[in-house]
């Protein structure tokens, strides 16, 4: 850690703002295998969906300039950030609730819905809304995804409507681990016929990166119906992902049970400011748009080059087989300084990788050529 | 907002963290009944606790080092704060638990009570507890503070002995709003002979700030008994109250339980890194307790001369009388550019004041002689 920040020090703040950092501040390695010299990062990160184009410009030089109010309680920093996503999400400010991450307002929606609740989910999908339920004794119900990767809502619907008690259905969409969308119509029409002890939680984590006609936010329901709630992040297109900061948008009494989960202060003052300065930077949007864009075709043209299937991806990351024993796979990635994603079971056959730099990218392929011709994959 | 991180921008980073930021980074404005011109901070805010220093130097640093990696979930950075946290309170990495300020280990402790217990308070204390505890139903006993403002412990046992089901007594010491000690010995005796149905939660927040004789921290508990918490905070002495850090110290299984109800990757990425740096930084910790020293003995002179009784602070901050209606004290202090502390009911003829920087409490030490002069307290 040390080691690292101090080379990132060295190059001072902008630069490793912008496309080559990760290179730039870089180690000369020795590659295993190789006697060739070669600038790597130490290792690559493919592991978590960041973003790594890290913050905006805008967003840097925020946190910078205010570092000044680092001892000041988060505050007077809130509402401005609260009034600026009610004007992006057409909604009142009283319909936003601030997180520590999105995974805060998942943790607050699985504790709103008390103890006696059932939790569905999509299996495999993102599994800090299982976890939260499971470890304080809240039943969780897991549902196979479809054979095209989608959640199966008819099945969701089935348990659904033989529980006993609230119900939490929780849609990721578009899904973590698989970057696959479900058909937004299906969530609607299942919405609008839903009795109000059924709370939906929508999370749109990777909202900006569907390109899906058949996707669309859930957003729409929050005017009419208090049992939905759509979950949102500044951790991916604004790279904000160390910085802690999501939200939900929901009805407003929705949105006011809610809140009586989340910790005081949960959105912390530097996260707020950088928040503010990244919102509606359209350029950056763009440019986070596009370097993933740059990086996933790299990555599938290497993973159809080796025949090795992947999931259609909306989102930063790729889920994609391997041929082989996953923790296996892990390890050597990781000895070959690169991380991927952990393991998803009962996808067991697949590895998710992150879409990181395109040289990131390029490197990653590198290597997975390299492994076939050892016949690892 | 823009207008103060813009003035702060200009000043260059590391200049804000001096003892003269506030002032330097001020507006000249006209004093209202005043022809003088003065220098403003535009408001002062001595009204939330916060160490007016600002970061560390280090931390401010490590900070701007390391802000390529705002974009990383914060996962590898934890264990380096944890370790270093374990190494200091003497205990196993594992019987520690990081929150998102104290405040989220707060409302892990309340939360992981269950719905059936009843949490006991002294009255006036910090609102949090009581906070988390009424708004998801659970019964809150609030027991007034003794005459000398320290915890009665003698009518809290009372009420924890008629209590049926989990009982978890809070116990902040230095106690928020009043700055008094309550003697630790007392506190011992009870939690040596108490059941373990019986959860202590001892906020030591200001735990650097004490100078009682009579005060020690109750981590020497945490070895032998699960049913003592103590928690502690970055927030005071390392000025990182933006930033949101804190954690408990607590026997290994009380630690594990606790942490069921903490959200994924609640400290972030930057707090952890500041974090780091600012531990065991005794030259800021010496440097935040001088400027505390000095800045009290301004206020201290201050309220002796003018007749206002003031309650012996352990803290950060000087619990006083003000002769008159608090409401119109608050609006007035903040007409005049100064933020004082809320209401502290049922402590309604007294003013929480937070130590400012000596130039800040000086001018907070003007303003009370003019409200004197015009009778106003």
């Amino acid at each position: 850690m040390e080691r690292r920040t101090f080379l990132r020090a060295g190059l001072g703040g902008v630069a490793a703002a912008g496309l080559t950092a990760p290179l730039a501040s870089g180690l000369l390695l020795a590659d295993r295998g190789s006697t060739r010299w070669r600038i790597a990062a130490e290792p690559i990160r493919l592991s978590s969906n960041e973003n790594p184009l890290g913050l905006s410009d805008a967003a840097r030089e925020a946190v910078i300039a205010s570092l000044g109010e680092a001892n000041r309680y988060p505050g007077p920093y809130r509402q401005a950030v609260i009034d600026a996503l009610a004007a992006k999400h057409e909604v009142r400010p009283e319909q936003i609730v601030l997180g520590a991450g999105s995974t805060e307002i998942l943790q607050m929606a699985v504790q709103a819905r008390g103890p006696n609740a059932t939790v569905i989910v999509a299996d495999p999908t993102f599994e800090d809304v299982p976890r939260y339920a499971e470890r304080i004794g809240i039943r969780v119900e897991k549902v196979p995804l479809r054979a095209d990767y989608s959640h199966d809502l008819e099945r969701m619907r089935e348990v659904a409507a033989r529980s006993s008690g609230p119900v939490l259905v929780y849609i990721c969409n578009p899904n973590n681990p698989t970057g696959t969308v479900t058909p937004s119509s299906e969530i609607d029409a299942w919405i609008e016929e839903a009795p109000e002890s059924i709370q939906f939680v929508v999370d749109e984590a990777y909202y900006e990166y569907a390109a899906d006609p058949r996707y669309r936010s859930a957003q729409r329901w929050v005017y009419t119906k208090p049992n939905v709630l759509v979950v949102r992040t500044f951790s991916k297109i604004y790279a904000m992902a160390g910085m802690r900061l999501g939200y939900a948008v929901a009805h407003s009494g929705t949105a006011e049970h809610l809140a009586r989960w989340a910790a005081a202060n949960n959105a912390n003052t530097l996260a707020l400011i950088a928040a503010r300065a990244s919102l509606g930077d359209r350029e950056f949007e763009r440019k986070s748009l596009e370097v993933n864009r740059r990086g996933r075709e790299i990555l599938t043209k290497c993973l159809d080059e080796l025949g090795l299937e992947h999931l259609p991806s909306h989102t930063n990351f790729v889920m994609h087989r391997i041929n082989g024993d996953l923790p296996t796979y892990n390890r050597r990635m990781e000895e070959h300084g690169i991380l991927v994603g952990r393991p998803f079971p009962p996808m067991v056959t697949h590895s998710r990788v992150s879409i990181g730099l395109p040289e990131e990218m390029e490197r990653f392929a590198e290597t997975l050529r390299m492994f076939r011709k050892r016949g690892w994959v």
